[in-house]
Parts: structure tokens; C-alpha cells; sequence
């Protein structure tokens, strides 16, 4: 049975299991536990009566508020229909030749470069160079092994027909589903050497606002080869809105404008992004409830004597025996964890979990406790 | 100034205008006038909470529904981010070597052609046949001479490299922006033309609900080159949500699920779309409504001298003189219509406007009449 190929399938296992949604417990999705902000939901509620009209095509003034607040000029900023649909748009706009690809991490590249390379009216290879990240040093990127691939990527030659294709190198940071990030210094250190070497590197900051002292977008506004993506829906559990931006070089900006289709930003989620924005004390409630949280976590992971690795983000992955036997025990109590068996780099024993509320996270941590002594 | 490219530019007018959006009357973008279904408005309240789970992948409420009452296979169908992702969508999966599309016409074809194209690793170029609608004839498609078209294009002789590719031609049915529809006997003698000359046929049904005796979809489930496309946004005035669906051949189907993103379809969409499949009510008002309004208009237009292509659909395709001046005078009145200037086949001299309720298109005519004297 396919179950959680993403993570985040309440529906689908709310059918299965013949329990309503609510009754689930979804550790699988790297949500805010808080939930959507109630100032979103309130500005949801006022937006429904012009919800009848079409959205503005750029999310003019969602935009605008991002550029201010980022220190972005407008013109290099893009809202997307969730930071995926930046993904994909970022890979046919670059319609990269060579990539390379940390693993184990978001597997949504991948599939977006495959994507691209379907609908190409000529086939045309696209080489794949992995970098696996070591679980003996806790998955953490070392940056200059990391520069050294993307040399080595950089300098190996092409046929006539692909000396117009990219290079690309994506990183996300922190990286799903380690939870690890490499440090600002080190990423600009990277970044700097994607330049040199005309290879565009892609970073997803899907999960940054949980370490926000390691984005590098306001550092990196005068490198040509570097995209920036963000999401909203992560921080303020909007997954359902849809909502995520990104900064890109203006070519590039440029390019994705002429081939992405009008209005794909819903209005609701433009008026979401707007109230999540401003809302500081939801902001402040997440970092002091996320890092009690991560502490009782860890407290019981050490405790029960399951592997983690140390996270920078609302997440973790965790290591056990038997962990298929697991999970499927968890799921049938109305518990979802993502399975990480078709991450690259990762094996069956390895599942992620999400931070939640206190209350949910004891009903976790005692569910998995009984299913492993079984 | 570059305004209402494609209509429905509310928020960006109110801007420019320094007037609320609840002041502008958009006669510029075709949505029903009643507006969201109250029960939309209750269906999407109640799935708020439910909004912070990502959006099931395949929509499955609510095709699930579509399917059972529309009668189609579940596994032929796809719900979209609007029908505009679709037709992007579906053009990138059918890679079209030659295209055959009327003109005027919804200009979203070409524009997905030409993205396609953007971001073709090797170029190649796809020819396009133009078939003008004569305005002599009122706009009308000449099935026949459109089928002749279809043939000649299907016949020309193509290079090694296009062999593989394929034809499509498009015809939105009832015609955007003339409102003029081709009888369902009619469309289902080009779809087996189409079939005949393998080449695809993608009918874009968007404005069908208001004369669904002419919708080809059922007739047409056998036939492995019709592709047909539908819009919720206009007959369920929810542009703002974004919600169309597709009919898909079986290997089109399949190759668009390898190609799209995921979580395209945002959940309060899926919400709005199966509360408005279930009110029976709003669709009978509706038809009262457009029924009514459209004699309203038709009269005036008559007793006015304003020359207008009779219309199966929401909207009016109008022709006057010294039409940009009186667009600008209803513009500055806070009344945007849909200029036609960038419809091939149009002139500056005609508009289009949707059809509103009784007090709105009084308010339009008023205006209209005053900006004509001057």
C-alpha cells in the first residue's frame, strides 16, 4: 500500500482508517503546530466576498510587503502557488543540463528536472550528479567537498547542443528531512563559488524562518546565479492556501514571467500571506513553542534510546529498527510519521516526525513507545 | 497605459483609480453576477480549519463527485488551478509541432504554446494556422471549413525530428470573446474528424454551463484525441479561488500526472467546488438571471445602435466607433470593460462586456450612453 509519498496525506488516511481528520494525528507534515494564525483566519473570512474577482496576477500587494520587509526589490520577487510550483518553474526556466543534488533531501527537484526533460520535444539527457551527505557526520554538508562537486560538474565538457543548458546545484537549507543547516557563512561561501563557476544554485528556504539568523537572500542579491525560494505554508501551517516566493536573478525573474500561466496564486492565500506577515505574537508563540517542544522530544529520544539527528528546523529524523513495523502500528492508531524509504540516501529504518503541541506530542511519544516494546 | 489585459483587473484599477474595489463594476471580466454561492461561502468557513493540511493531491472529493454526476472515468480526469493551468498543462504534455486555433479567440492557447516553446531545451518551431472567424457570418465556425483547415494542416509533410510531435487544434465552445457557440452536432462531426486526422482537439468548455446542451463531454469519452476543459470560475463567480477541471485521453492524462506538480489545487477550492456542484438552487437563479439580463441588454443595445454578436454565453462582444474613447470615459467612471485590441481578428473598435445584474448593467448603459453623446 503507497501511503505519505509526501508526507501530509490527512484525507487519504482519514478514508482509510475511517476516522475523521481531526481524530488524526499528522506528525508527518512539517506544520506549525499553533495552526493557521487566527489573524489569517479572520483575514480569509474578509477576503471571501472578493474572492469572486481574479487574483492580481503578481500578488501585487503581497509582493509589495515582502519587498519591504526583506529589503528585496520588487521586481526580482515572485509568489508561486507554494514554493513547488517555484521549483518546477525555477527548472524550466533554467533548463539545466548537469545538476547537482545533495541527498537525502526534498525529492521534488528531482522530480521537477524530470518533469522538464518529459515534456522537452527533444530528449535530452540530463546528468545527475548526487552528493551524499554522511549520516556518520549527522548528514551535515561539508561546503568545500560540496564546491569541489560543483568544479567538477562545471568543468566536464558538452556536446555543441548543450553548451546553452545550465548548470544548477540545489541546496535546501535547512535541509529536508535532516533537519540540518549549513551556516549563512558557509552558504555564502557556496554561493560565491556558483558564481565563479556560472552555475546557478538553488536554495530552498522552505523551513529558514525556523533559523532565520542563516538566510542569505539580502546577502546575495548581487550574485547572478543564485535563486532563493521560500514557503509560507510550513511557518504558518497554511499547507492547504498554497502560498511561497522566491528571489530570483532578473533574467531569470524574467524568463519564468514569460512562461508561467496567469493568476496561479489564489486570492485567499494572497490575503493569508498578508495577515501571517504581520503577526508577530503568533511569530514569538512559535519559537518559544518549538524549541519547549524540541526539548521534550529530545529528552525522550535520548531516554527511549532512538537515534535523531540534531535539527534546525520543526522536524526531525529518527533512526530504529524495525521502524516499518513502526509506523505501520503508528498509522493504525490514527498516527501518521513519514516514511523515508524513497529518499535517496536513506533506508527503511529512517522515519521523519514533526514538532508538535505538547499534548501531541505525548500522545506520540507514548504510541511509539508501546509499539516498539511490541 | 496598459490596463485589463484580460479582464477582471479590479484590484489594480481600484488602485489606479484611488476608488474601493466594492465601488468598480467590472463588466470587463465574465463572472456570474450573483456572485459566490452563499453555500460556497459556508463550504469554505467551515474547511478553514481543515486549511492547514496540505490539499489532497488528486482532488479526490470532489472528482470523485464530477465523475459520478458528469458520468466520465475518475482515472480521465484532472482538476486544475483554474482550467488556464490545465491548458498550459495540456499543451505541454501534447507538444505540438503545428497548432490550428480561430481567431479571435481566448489568447491563452497560443500564450501556452509559446511557453512551451520558451522552455524547449532545442528549439523548434511550431507552426500555427490561423482560422479567422469572418465577422460577416457573426463570428461563426464553419465546421466544415474547419475540418478542410485541420486536414491541410495534419497533411503537411514534417521533418524527422517532428514526426514524433503532434497537431492540435483549439476551439473554445461557446467562443470567447464573440459568445457565439458551435452546435454540439456540429462540434462532435469535427471530433471525428479529428480522430480521423489524428490530431488532438482540445475543447475548451469554460463558458458551457451557460448553454450546457452543447457540451461534447460524454459523447466524446471514446474518442482518443478530444480533450475537453471546464471552468468553475465563471458560472460559480470564483475567479478568485481558482478551480477548472479536464477530460483527458488516457496516455494525455497519464503524462500530464508526470509532469505536473503537486498540491496544485488549493483545499478551499475543492471545498467551494463541491458545495457549488450541489446547489441546484444558484444554477436556476443563474439561469433566470443571464436570461433576463440579456434581453435587458439586447434591447438597449438595439434601441442604441450598438452592434453586438448574439451571444450563448455571459458576455457580449460589442462593436462602436470611437470605442477607446468611451472605454477610457467608462474607466474613469470606475467601469472597466474588456478591450479587444489584442485579440487577433478584433479591432480597437470592439469590446466585450459581461453580463451583470439589473442594476449594474443599468448603471453601464447610463454611462455608456452619456460617454457615446460626447
Amino acid at each position: 500500500m503507497r501511503r505519505q509519498s509526501h508526507g501530509g496525506e490527512v484525507f487519504a488516511a482519514s478514508r482509510m482508517l475511517s476516522m475523521p481528520p481531526d481524530a488524526i494525528l499528522d506528525m508527518s507534515a512539517s506544520l506549525n503546530p499553533l495552526g493557521m494564525p487566527q489573524s489569517v483566519g479572520r483575514a480569509i473570512r474578509a477576503a471571501l466576498p472578493h474572492a469572486v474577482h481574479y487574483p492580481e496576477r503578481d500578488a501585487h500587494a503581497l509582493s509589495e510587503v515582502l519587498s519591504a520587509s526583506l529589503g528585496i526589490p520588487r521586481g526580482r520577487m515572485l509568489c508561486g502557488n507554494g514554493s513547488t510550483e517555484l521549483i518546477y518553474l525555477a527548472v524550466r526556466a533554467l533548463q539545466p543540463a548537469r545538476i547537482l543534488i545533495p541527498s537525502p533531501t526534498f525529492s521534488e527537484y528531482e522530480k521537477a528536472v524530470a518533469a522538464a526533460q518529459t515534456t522537452a520535444p527533444v530528449a535530452r539527457e540530463c546528468t545527475i550528479d548526487d552528493f551524499p551527505l554522511k549520516e556518520q557526520n549527522g548528514f551535515r554538508l561539508n561546503a568545500s567537498e560540496f564546491i569541489a562537486a560543483m568544479e567538477k560538474m562545471t568543468s566536464r565538457s558538452v556536446d555543441g547542443d548543450q553548451r546553452s543548458a545550465s548548470s544548477v546545484a540545489f541546496l535546501c537549507n535547512p535541509n529536508n528531512p535532516t533537519g540540518t543547516v549549513t551556516p549563512r557563512k558557509e552558504m555564502l561561501h557556496i554561493a560565491r563559488a556558483a558564481e565563479k563557476n556560472r552555475c546557478y544554485l538553488v536554495v530552498d528556504e522552505a523551513f529558514i524562518d525556523f533559523c532565520p539568523e542563516h538566510a542569505i537572500i539580502v546577502k546575495t542579491l548581487d550574485n547572478p546565479y543564485v535563486i532563493v525560494l521560500r514557503s509560507m505554508t510550513k511557518f504558518y501551517a497554511l499547507a492547504g492556501l498554497r502560498l511561497g516566493f522566491g528571489i530570483f536573478p532578473t533574467p531569470v525573474r524574467k524568463k519564468i514571467g514569460d512562461i508561467r500561466e496567469p493568476w496561479s496564486v489564489n486570492s485567499l492565500a494572497q490575503a493569508a500571506g498578508l495577515a501571517a506577515l504581520a503577526d508577530n505574537a503568533y511569530q514569538m508563540r512559535t519559537y518559544r513553542l518549538i524549541a519547549e517542544e524540541k526539548r521534550f522530544l529530545e529528552d525522550h529520544f535520548r531516554a527511549m534510546d532512538i537515534g535523531f539527528v540534531p535539527s534546525c528546523a520543526n522536524f526531525y529524523l529518527l533512526k530504529m529498527r524495525n521502524a516499518k513495523a513502526v509506523m505501520d502500528s503508528l498509522f493504525h492508531k490514527g498516527i501518521l510519521v513519514r516514511n523515508c524509504r524513497d529518499f535517496r540516501g536513506l533506508s527503511a529504518n529512517h522515519m521523519r516526525i514533526a514538532v508538535r503541541s505538547r499534548r501531541e506530542n505525548m500522545r506520540f511519544i507514548k504510541e511509539l513507545a508501546r509499539c516498539m516494546e511490541s
